[in-house]
Parts: C-alpha cells; structure tokens; sequence
C-alpha cells in the first residue's frame, strides 16, 4: 500500500504544515483527506490518476453548484466504458467484420440512450459522458449475443432514477460547498460498490427463490 | 490491446481445430467467446485472471443450477471490496488510531448487513463475498466521515431488490444450462456498467431539478 509520501508526491495530499527542517505537523483535514485518498483507492477502485481529478474537482470550489456536481460527477465515469467501442475495437485481434458490426450496434445503442432521456425527461445534455459509457456498455452487449438486455433498460432506468433521487437528497443535506461535492464523489463511488454488492446479493436471493433449495448455498 | 494469440496463451479461449500443422480454424463459438472476453475487458473492466475464473464456472456445467450461478455471481464480486479493510489498512501510513477505528467501523457494518439480510428475508448465507463486500463498503464509508450513508440502505436495497428480480427474470428465459451462466456473467458485469452509468444520468438530472437552471449544462 502506498504510503503517506506517495500521496504527498502525487499531490493527492497538502503539504503539512513544518515544524522543523524536517518534520511537518498534519492537522485533521489531512487526516480526513488521507482517509478519502485511501478510500477512492480500495474500495472506489479508481486509479491515482482519476483520483487527482476528482480531488481537483472537490477543492476548485468556484460556478454553480450544479455545475460543480456535474464536473465531479463526470470525472467518476468509469474509464473503460467510454470510447474503445469503435476506435479499439477489431483492429489487432481480426475478428471478421466486428468493425463493421460494432459501429451498427453503437448506432443503435446511441438511439436507444436517446430515446430513452427523451421518454424520462432527464435534463442531461447528449453528448454527456455518462450517457456515451451507456452507449458503449449496451453496444457491447448486442456485440456478445445479449442485445435483448436492452428490454430490461427502462426497469433499470426507474431502479436507477430511484438511487440518483436518494443520492441528491442526501448531497443536498450538505450545507458547506466543499462538504457537497465531497459527498457527491464519496457517494458516487462508493455507492456504486454498495449497490454492486447489494444487487449481487439480491440476486442470491432471486436465485435461490427460483432454483434453490430451502438451505442457502451461496 | 491483447490479440487473439495473447488470450489462447492465457487460457481464455480453447485452442482452434489444426487444418495444417501452422493454421487453424475457429469457428461461431470462438467469435462468440472471443467477444465475450472483449466484453468483460473492456466494458466489464475484468482482469484477465478475474476472466478466466469466470468462464471457467461457465463451463463447468455440473452441479444445481443454483450453485452454478452463485459460483458464478461469486467470481464477479469486484476484488478492491472484500478483505482490504483490516488487515491492509492503518499499517504503513501510520495515521493514528485508524487500526481500532477501522475495526470499530466493521464490527458496525457486519451488524449493519446482517440486519439488513434479516429483515428483508434475503436467503444468504452470513459468509457471502457479496455481502463482505457490503461490509468492506460501509465500513469505508464510515472511515471517511459519511458513516451517515448508511441511512440510505434500505433505501438501495429496495432499487438493488428489483433489479436482482429484472436481472433473474432476464436469466432464467434462457433454456440452455451454458446460456443461462453466460447470462449472469454478462448481465452482472455489464449490467454494474449499465446501471452506473444511469445512475449518473439519474444523479445529473436530480441536480439539474435541485440546483440548475433550465438549460441543460453537463
């Protein structure tokens, strides 16, 4: 595990207040801070880099707050969901024609995300980046024979319309501006390995409502 | 990106059938295979090693269906989140007291879940690695100052509830016994990337409702 040094050089924590040539004192901001770093990094499973952002992203706290939320909530767009579908896509493997065919099914997921904002009359702009890591998550599903998945996306939308309601309500709570966007990157992060893990376990659940026996198994 | 001969090397995809001593054949079930990998690379964010678990329960077709699935849905649970948070946690970093801290923090999340999975009469065993995983979640949480998230449980529960029911619904369509595993492993790594990228468009849109005006600014 990386250590308080590693942070201070990668710039994801100040600099201590010196107290001597060599030794500096660290307040509870800091040690809050190193919690939050700590927590990104395992749990979050964001890499450094993303996590410099995100830190940037908390302590530039000027604009409105909904444009704030919205910097800080985009810089949490997982990485590998956007952009490879077309451009990495095919290429060195050779696969026969899944150039060809993942542009038809990015095609097609761009319209179905674009249907579906207009059908929930979300109020995101089209070229937002977590619609475009939709787009590229659903042409990947049509990609591996699982284009029928996009049947379950409206129940997925309310289920998530839902946990986004919930998060605000909880962000709004906030009252300082710092203590905001910092709820918005801790809960969006850390919110989506609550709700992986819960939704998993719900599963478990359906399951052994569907195949199991009385015991649980799993 | 890895090529074709990187993933035959790794085990991720079975040898082709030898038409000469130098070339071979691969036919529907390799492309098949060949996209699910891509799939849960790229999009699903799987490690190689996470990969070739995954599809080593795909097909290992033996065993109560339930069982399957959840060896399966066992092998899909993000790594970042179980274990790590007493054992490699306060040790290096030396931030004081954070070792008790962290202990207190998931003795309370272990209480929190099996609280949770009473009341809602999940049928889970206490050890399940999603559930650990939950632990490992909220007790993060707590760490860095928004143990308050953990009223929002029932909450995400409830959403994760119905999602586990569409995604079981979606699997259990699915006649054949390879099918139906390939679909939880589809459904459940690529649906986490379905949902959290709604989620984030959800969270957009209730900021927008909050705090924006009203043209649509990320």
């Amino acid at each position: 595990m990386p250590t308080i040094k590693y942070y201070l050089r990668e710039g994801l924590l100040p600099a201590g207040e010196l107290t001597s040539p060599n030794q500096a004192s660290y307040g509870d901001a800091h040690e809050r801070r190193l919690r939050l770093v700590r927590a990104l990094l395992e749990v979050g499973g964001l890499s450094v880099a993303a996590i410099g952002e995100v830190l940037a992203a908390v302590d530039d706290g000027d604009g409105p707050v909904h444009d704030l939320l919205g910097a800080a909530a985009t810089r949490l767009v997982p990485e590998y969901g956007a952009g490879g579908a077309s451009g990495d896509d095919g290429g060195s493997a050779g696969a026969s024609g899944s150039g060809g065919a993942a542009d038809a099914e990015t095609v097609l997921a761009r319209e179905r995300v674009a249907r579906l904002i207009e059908d929930r009359g979300w109020r995101i702009a089209s070229g937002n980046k977590a619609a475009e890591a939709l787009v590229a998550a659903l042409a990947s599903l049509g990609r591996v024979g699982h284009g029928g998945f996009v049947e379950l996306l409206d129940d997925y939308a309310e289920a998530a319309e839902r946990v986004g309601r919930i998060d605000l309500d909880y962000v709004a709570r906030r009252v300082a501006r710092e203590d905001l966007v910092e709820s918005v990157v801790v809960g969006t992060v850390l919110g989506d390995a609550v709700f992986a893990a819960l939704r998993r376990m719900a599963q478990v659940d359906a399951s052994a409502r569907t195949f199991g026996e009385e015991a649980p198994t799993a």
